[in-house]
C-alpha cells in the first residue's frame, strides 16, 4: 500500500525502513531541511542514550552495527557528589550496557539507510498543512496514502488534524523546571553516565566519541536559583560552583555556555485514541515522556516494531487497533515512571533511606538470580514496560517482607562487601 | 487601544460591548457566517438556563429585558420517574429562577447591540488562519491590535496559537457519553425543566416561548443501549419507551428524532496559563465544562464582566495577568462540580441515601435563614464558584453533625411538611 509517514525524525525514518521492506511504498514528509547537510545538531537533545529496546529495533533493521561504531559505551554511572566521585555499575556484569549516541549521527545513518530502501522517498521542507482522510496536504504538493503515520513529534500536526474527528482524551504537562546543554572538553573514565546531583539541580553528561562530554543542566524555570534568576554572569558562576563543585574545573567556559541559550522545556503527552480510520500516531506524538527514564527514543523505536508486526499480522484497520491495544498500556507505564524518576532525582537522591534500599535493590540483583531492579528491566531488557513494572511490584513485596524480617542489614553488609566504587 | 476578539459567540459579543463602551475600539472576527441571516439555530445547544450570573452580566449592559422578553422562566425542576411527576421547586422563593432562553435568540439580541456600539465592528466569515504577536491573520486580512482576546470556543484556534508561545497545561476530556437534541410539542406546566431520569440515560428538556419544549438524550456512545447501538427505529424505540415511559407518549415522532442526526459530543477543557504577552482566553476556550451543572454560558459571561473590570483597575499586562488569578480558580470548581453532576445524574438520582440527603440539605435551605445548597449558590448567586464550595462544604460539616444528633429525622419530617409536590 502507499503510506505517508510525517516527520523524518528517528521514529519516522526507522518506520520508514521496516514497512519500505515489506514492500510498501513509503513517502516521508519532513518539515525541516535534510539535516545531513549541515554540520551539526539542531535537534533538541544532542545526546541520547540508547537502550538494549533501541538496540533490538536497531537489529532488526541491520543498522545496529553501523550505530554503534559512533556510540560510547556507558558500563554504569559515575557520580559527582561535594568533591566525591562515585561509581555505579548499571547491570549486573558488562553485557548491560547504556550507549551514548550523538540524536544527530543516528539520525542521519537511519535517513541514509531509509534513502538505500528503493520504496522510501523523503520530502524535506514539507510542512503539512491540512489533513482531509488519508490525503496529506503541504503548500508545494498533495500526497495520497492509504495510511498515514504521525512520527511529527510532542507538537504533532497529525495528531492536531486526528483529534478533529475524534472524542480525544489530551493531556500535555510542563514540568516547572527547563534544561540548557553544554560542552564538557574531557573527563577521567569518561565512559559511563556522569551524575552531578544537587539540592537544587541536576546535572547528567553523554560521553561523545571524541573524548569530550554532552552536559545538560536541569533548573527550575523560576526563583532566585532558577534559569529566570540566574542571568547575571556573576551570578550564575557562583551558583553552578557551589551546586555542582568540581563541574566548574572541569568546564571553564561554563558560565558563558549556560548562558548562550534560552533553557529548553520539557513536556510530556499522554493522549487516545492514537489512531483513527487509516491515521496512527507513534513516538513523542503518541506519548512524549520526560526525559528522566532516557528511553523516550528507545520507546520509539519499539513503536515501530511493533506497529510493523501489527500491520503484518491483521488487516489495516484491526492492525491500527491492535497496535494501539498492545502498546498505550505500556507506554502509559513509561510516562508514569518517567514524571516519579524526576520527583526521585530531584528529591530523593540525596536521601540515606532512598539510597538504602536502591542499594539493597541493586544488591539483591547480584545476589539472586532473577532478581532485577526496575531500572534494569527498564533499560537493559525490551520486556514490555507494564510488565516490568508489575515485575518491579511483586518483587518490592518481597523487600519489604525481607526487611522487617531484619534482612535489610544483612543484605547491606552483603552489598558493601561486594559493590565496586572508585 | 484596538482589540481583536476572536469569535462572535456569546462571549465574545458581551466582550466587545463591554470593551467598547469603555472606548476602546474592537473588532470581532469570526469564522461562521452571521447567524442573523439564518433561520435557526446550528450551534451546538438549542437552548440554556440562564441564571443569576448571566442575568447579571446581561443587566450590566442594559440587555436584560430585552433577553427576558423571548426567555421563559423555570422556577423549578419537574421530574418525571416511572409514570409520576414530581415538582422539586429550584429555590426558597420566586425570586430564584432559572430562564430558559434559546441560545439563537441571545446570540442575535448581542450581536445587535454589538452592532449598535460605534467601536465595535463585526467581520462574519473570517477564519484565524494565523497569530503572530498580536497581529490576527485570515485569508482575506489581517487585523493589529493591542490585545487579542480568544473567544473561540472549546477548539480554541487562539489557544492553539497561545500553547505555541508558553509552556502550557492542557487538559481535554470527552466523555463517553454523547447527546442528541429533538422537540417536544406541548406538556403541562412548561414553566420549569422536565428532566426524565433513568437506569441508562437521561432526558432533560428547557421550555421554549411557543409552548414547545428543546429536549436533549444524553446515553452513552457505546454497547447494546448506547447510540451505538440503537440505530435501529425498532429496537430505539423499545429501549426509548422503557427508559422514559412517558415522553414516548408525548413525543409521537421521538424515533424518528432521535436518529436524524449523529449524536453530539462533550468535552472538557482545562488549561493554564489563560493569557501570555496581550493574548488572552475567555469562556469556553479557557474553561470548557460538561454541561451538568447548566453554567458553561453564565460563567462565560461572568469572565468579561470580571476581565472587563482588571482592563479598567489595571495596566494591560497586569490586567491579564490579574484575571486568570481572579477567575481561574473559581472556573476550575466549575469543571470539577460539573463533572460530578454528571456521575450524581447517571448513577445517584435514583438512590434513596442520596435524595434523603439532598431532601434534608434542601429542607434547610427554607428552614435556616442563610443556609443555602450548593445547587442554589451556584445558579442562584453571583457568589464565585470557589466560594460557593468552600461555603457549602462547611454546611456540609454541620449537616453530618446534625445528622449524628439524630435530627435527621426531624428534619426530614419537616422537609415532608413544607415541600411542595405535584
Amino acid at each position: 500500500m502507499n503510506i505517508v509517514v510525517v516527520g523524518a525524525g528517528m521514529a519516522g525514518t526507522m518506520l520508514a525502513i521496516r514497512l519500505a521492506r515489506r514492500g510498501h511504498r513509503v513517502d516521508v514528509v519532513e518539515r525541516r531541511g535534510d539535516p545531513r547537510g549541515t554540520n551539526g545538531p539542531d535537534a533538541a537533545s544532542i545526546s541520547v542514550g540508547l537502550s538494549e529496546r533501541g538496540r533490538a529495533a536497531l537489529r532488526d533493521i541491520g543498522l545496529l552495527d553501523e550505530a554503534l561504531a559512533k556510540a560510547v559505551p556507558m558500563r554504569g554511572r559515575i557520580v559527582h557528589h561535594s568533591g566525591r566521585v562515585t561509581y555505579q555499575p548499571y547491570g549486573a556484569d558488562d553485557t548491560e550496557v547504556l550507549h551514548s549516541v550523538r540524536r544527530h549521527d543516528l539520525n542521519i545513518a537511519l535517513l541514509d539507510a531509509a534513502e538505500s530502501v528503493p520504496r522510501v522517498r523523503l520530502w524535506f521542507g514539507h510542512r503539512v498543512t491540512g489533513l482531509a482522510g488519508t490525503e496529506v496536504r503541504t503548500p508545494a504538493r498533495t500526497f495520497s496514502a492509504d495510511l498515514v503515520v504521525g512520527a511529527d513529534g510532542a507538537y504533532s500536526t497529525v495528531r492536531t488534524h486526528l483529534h478533529r474527528r475524534v472524542r480525544a482524551e489530551f493531556h500535555q504537562t510542563h514540568l516547572d523546571w527547563g534544561y540548557r546543554e553544554f560542552t564538557i572538553p574531557a573527563v577521567d573514565r569518561p565512559e559511563a553516565l556522569h551524575v552531578w546531583p544537587s539540592r537544587r539541580g541536576l546535572v547528567v553528561a553523554h560521553p561523545n566519541p571524541d573524548g569530550s562530554l554532552t552536559g545538560t543542566v536541569f533548573l527550575p524555570f523560576d526563583g532566585d536559583t532558577g534559569f529566570s534568576g540566574l542571568r547575571d554572569p556573576a551570578r550564575a558562576g557562583a551558583f553552578l560552583a557551589e551546586e555542582f563543585g568540581d563541574l566548574t574545573d572541569l568546564v571553564p567556559d561554563l558560565v558563558k555556555q549556560f548562558l548562550a541559550h534560552e533553557p529548553g522545556s520539557l513536556v510530556s503527552v499522554r493522549t487516545a485514541p492514537w489512531q483513527h480510520d487509516r491515521v496512527v500516531l507513534i513516538g513523542d506524538a503518541a506519548h512524549a515522556v520526560f526525559p528522566f527514564y532516557g528511553q523516550g527514543m528507545n520507546a520509539a523505536f519499539e513503536d515501530c516494531a511493533v506497529l510493523d508486526a501489527c500491520l503484518a499480522e491483521h488487516a489495516l484497520g484491526d492492525a491500527l487497533a491492535a497496535f494501539e491495544a498492545r502498546r498505550r498500556p505500556h507506554t502509559d507505564v513509561l510516562a508514569e515512571l518517567s514524571a516519579r524518576n524526576f520527583v526521585e532525582l530531584r528529591d530523593r537522591v540525596r536521601s540515606p533511606v532512598f539510597l538504602a534500599r536502591k542499594r539493597i535493590d541493586f544488591a539483591l540483583g547480584r545476589l539472586l538470580p532473577g532478581w532485577r531492579t526496575l531500572y534494569e528491566m527498564i533499560s537493559h531488557s525490551s520486556l514490555p514496560y507494564g510488565d516490568a513494572l508489575a515485575r518491579a511490584r511483586r518483587q518490592d513485596r518481597v523487600l519489604g517482607g525481607l526487611a522487617g524480617l531484619g534482612g535489610v542489614a544483612l543484605l547491606a553488609a552483603a552489598w558493601r562487601k561486594r559493590s565496586g566504587r572508585c
